[in-house]
């Protein structure tokens, strides 16, 4: 399979053929020789997605949330892409793979497509394979594109920063989790959750979100609404979708929404720029055998880092051919 | 001051001068103009430390943990530094810093030097900044460098790695979060704590962690041993520090150290020539303004991410001079 190839794989996942769309998803995710060539035939068709990022501890409930709203979204005839990330697992699925049995009464929805994602390891990599699998799955058509990552570290910051709208779900009585989670978090949110909100300390959740809103930096005229939520039972749901419509109103309002996804580009193409920076080198003859044998000089003391890696990267710049070779 | 003040701050670095270590670290983080040539000058004096790594959820002790080792190591005559990074919090100091008042009775301890850092927010920032500042405490010729980590996800995966020796704490009745972390912490855990073994379930807590060990990836002929701590009360430090110093024994055989110490090194040269490249960039004329050009161009549909980021990286390489000026 060639560009041609490329290119035609991407017509049928715009024609809604649900296996394409899977293969194209998986060619990106293991970095296929294609991936390029599918992602530059997405990205023409990507974009018109509301992105929704939802985060939040584990077990705050953020699966059975997401559930809830994709049966309100399909409800309102709206297709919909769930893309479930979990950066604690290096195991493809696992535990959130688990969870997805119960969204098994959409299986025959033609409407909804469901994606999980585990940790690849890399620095970065997740964020990365993150933005490039929603892009696939916006290629495909849907209306709404819910990105769902367990947990609350700077992974979850980078890959949420791909999101239109992001929104935090907290629990009551999680303790030490609301303290460690706050800092970070406070300033991605837009909207925040109180789910299993018939728990005791579900009041004191929302008291110490606002006391921290008064603590963290400004989000415009926009202040980050709390909504309770009972998502096993279904409550608050319709109310959560109603606020991330009107955040999405909001965002419309002064190309808001425009300076979020510039911002998101800004970052997006730096990493994208490095990340071509080291296959432009190995297409050179810098390999990973090249870099183990400077690993080695440096452990063992025979080269310094802080003057190796300028020389290398300015001699990328200063000449070209097969130089790297050389280097072991 | 020049390349002879980084020189002559390093010489007095080394000569244990704590304001210059103060001062050295600060422009590291900082990101002086001055970072590289300080980074290049504590290399040849760095290495020399052991460098123990502690993670593990919030709450969990890790802090009085570590008090209690630099006790049982200064007892000892060691010097020790401690490094305490905390990547949930985006505010300098933030949480850590406040455990820290508990470490005020070794104020007057010339053989301790302690340093907490907080996320800077930029993707693999924290784990590049961790690696800088630990060079330049190694350079001021500690026998023992404690880095102390708050959290599970792959910000503190990436951390850790830079240690020698990574201690997972554990505590009976984390429910979830013993859960949550498992999978990502296994593989990189070569000895684990359950701190406050005198609360229920710590024997769960064992159960559970040799039950995933079964499961996991073998790590040589070390299997990971479980020290019960109550580091509140000190007990089982003395232990621990035991179990440590006879992985560190376990490491020198055969080279194991070694070969970590260029896995290390393989990752961090290649993110720093990502890095060096990005600057060489900027100084080609490829400025912020010129990523917020492109940013914009691509948000609005412009110009194809996928074939705009060759073709700059590309451009780079085949020619020199200022060609990115004329981007924007």
């Amino acid at each position: 399979m060639g560009i041609t190839g490329a290119a035609g794989l991407v017509e049928r996942v715009r024609e809604g053929d649900v296996r394409a769309l899977a293969r194209a998803i998986s060619l990106v995710e293991n970095e296929s020789p294609l991936r390029a060539q599918i992602l530059a035939s997405c990205f023409p068709y990507s974009g018109n997605a509301l992105r929704v990022g939802i985060t939040g501890s584990p077990g705050s409930g953020k699966s059975t949330l997401v559930d809830g709203l994709v049966h309100v979204l399909r409800g309102q005839g709206k297709t919909v892409g769930v893309l479930a990330v979990d950066p604690t697992s290096p195991y493809t699925g696992g535990a959130i793979l688990g969870d997805r049995i119960r969204m098994q009464d959409h299986s025959n929805d033609g409407g909804l497509y469901l994606r999980s994602m585990a940790t690849r390891g890399a620095l970065g990599g997740l964020a990365r394979a993150t933005a490039d699998v929603a892009s696939v799955i916006e290629a495909s058509g849907k209306d709404v594109l819910l990105i769902e990552t367990v947990g609350v570290g700077q992974d979850e910051v980078d890959i949420v920063r791909l999101a239109d709208v992001t929104v935090v779900v907290l629990v009551p009585g999680m303790g030490d989790d609301v303290q460690s989670i706050k800092a970070g978090i406070m300033e991605i949110a837009d909207i925040f959750v109180v789910n299993k909100s018939d728990r005791d300390g579900a009041d004191r959740v929302e008291k110490e979100i606002r006391a921290m809103q008064s603590l963290a930096s400004q989000h415009g005229d926009w202040v980050p609404p709390i909504v309770r939520t009972v998502a096993s039972a279904g409550e608050g749901i319709a109310e959560l979708m109603a606020v991330i419509e009107k955040f999405g109103r909001w965002l419309d309002k002064d190309d808001r929404g425009r300076a979020r996804r510039r911002a998101f580009w800004s970052e997006r193409l730096r990493e994208m720029m490095r990340h071509e920076f080291m296959r432009e080198m190995r297409q050179r003859g810098f390999s990973e055998e090249g870099l183990a044998y400077y690993a080695g000089e440096v452990e063992a003391g025979r080269e310094n880092p802080f003057e190796l890696v300028p020389r290398l990267v300015g001699q990328a710049f200063d000449e070209d051919s097969d130089k790297y070779r050389d280097g072991p």
